[in-house]
């Protein structure tokens, strides 16, 4: 923990049960690759552990995040020869999900790295992303996007995003430094989303706009105080909600 | 904690006291402002707790490290309007320092991202730097070099990094992605040490090399295999070493 070297998962839970729990734990697992390590406890043994933190803290619905830590080590940055990995699992009821639509502003603040793997791995290095949450604040925005070092769009500071344009969804491709979110796979898959490189100039070509993570899809109606088309939810999107199985 | 949002000093103390402190504690206040937030106790308070730690641990030459994130919150990336910043504080014996001269390699894993104000800052956000750590060991080496986004030399895991060319001591400036390193301004100061942009072709043009931390100065002696010069300390390194006041 005090050198960020580590993973998590935000999962929803509805009805005392995760969402999505399979590909989390697939995204988990995969990002122990890159770290060199692997998820300490067998997959059925996990779930049964989020449904008992759930249970315990009288949630039904909410959200759970596992953290997932190489674990104590002496000094210095490699890791012991004999991890003791640490897992974490939290929970909290839903009272605080954000799923009004969003004004963003393309951060100033920081980029985001495409040349690291953990661009790839939902690792708990979250700073670059908190900053720019910070700056949507200060500059009167809820969310904030993050270019990539070569200026391309990449993600936001907690969810992918999707352009509509000349009537098809686009999402930046993991390769310009998006997270692979769950959600983002479900809505690629869903509507046939297609992966390419987007800049910022693209917002004015889109018809609509739209964010999503493992909590939420967002209208996305503005961006650094211009009218995404005519600054409303598009239809797409109310679509994609209607149909995602999110508290809503 | 959990989101990597902190910062941390690693401390060199002799004879129960703390070295440098005064460049360490003016670096963390910088990259709290950095963060936007402040060092929450007095640097005589900070000072003391150090020594008390020393002292409690009956340690008298070892290492400190100062830990600051921006504390407890509920779930997000927005810090909470009031913080209750934590601040940790650890010593260890100096038995474990490494000062013997080191072999590089140039990590291909990851690049450290220059466009980031926290390529600046000594903060908690360190797994780019500890997956290129273990790529050092799996290569055999024991240290490795990080490249920015740019192919630019920026550092190596765990130090700042010096060629001689041409008699001049070179060093990359932080605007390449370089830690600005408390025994790297010292090195420049005594030195008269120029911050130049290097790449790797500049490893063949050397005649000496070495790496610097606030705990040790080593030669760098190999780099992917290829000889620094003729592969021994440097004069200019030995020199610098002498006059460091660092545990030998």
């Amino acid at each position: 923990l005090t050198l960020g070297d580590g993973l998590f998962e935000t999962i929803l839970a509805r009805d005392g049960a995760s969402l999505r729990l399979a590909a989390h734990l697939a995204r988990l697992k995969a990002g122990a690759a890159v770290l060199g390590m692997s998820v300490p406890i067998p997959e059925a043994a996990l779930a049964t552990a989020m449904e008992e933190t759930l249970s315990a803290n009288a949630i039904s619905d909410g959200v759970l995040r596992l953290t997932l830590t190489r674990g104590p080590a002496r000094r210095g940055l490699l890791p012991p020869d004999r991890l003791r990995p640490t897992l974490l699992i939290t929970a909290e009821a839903a009272d605080g999900l954000l799923l009004s639509p969003v004004g963003a502003i393309i951060a100033v603040t920081t980029r985001r790295n495409e040349h690291s793997p953990l661009s790839r791995c939902k690792c708990i290095n979250y700073l670059d992303n908190v900053l720019a949450r910070i700056e949507a604040g200060k500059r009167g925005a809820d969310e904030a996007i993050l270019l990539n070092t070569a200026g391309n769009i990449a993600e936001t500071a907690a969810a992918n995003l999707f352009l509509v344009i000349e009537g098809r969804a686009l999402t930046p491709p993991v390769a310009d430094g998006a997270l692979p979110g769950i959600m983002r796979a479900e809505v690629i898959g869903r509507l046939g989303a297609e992966e390419r490189s987007l800049g910022r100039g693209d917002f004015s070509r889109a018809s609509e706009a739209f964010i999503t993570n493992s909590l939420a899809i967002r209208p996305l109606l503005m961006v650094d105080g211009v009218a995404i088309a005519d600054g409303r939810p598009g239809e797409m999107t109310e679509k994609l909600r209607d149909g995602s199985h999110l508290i809503r």
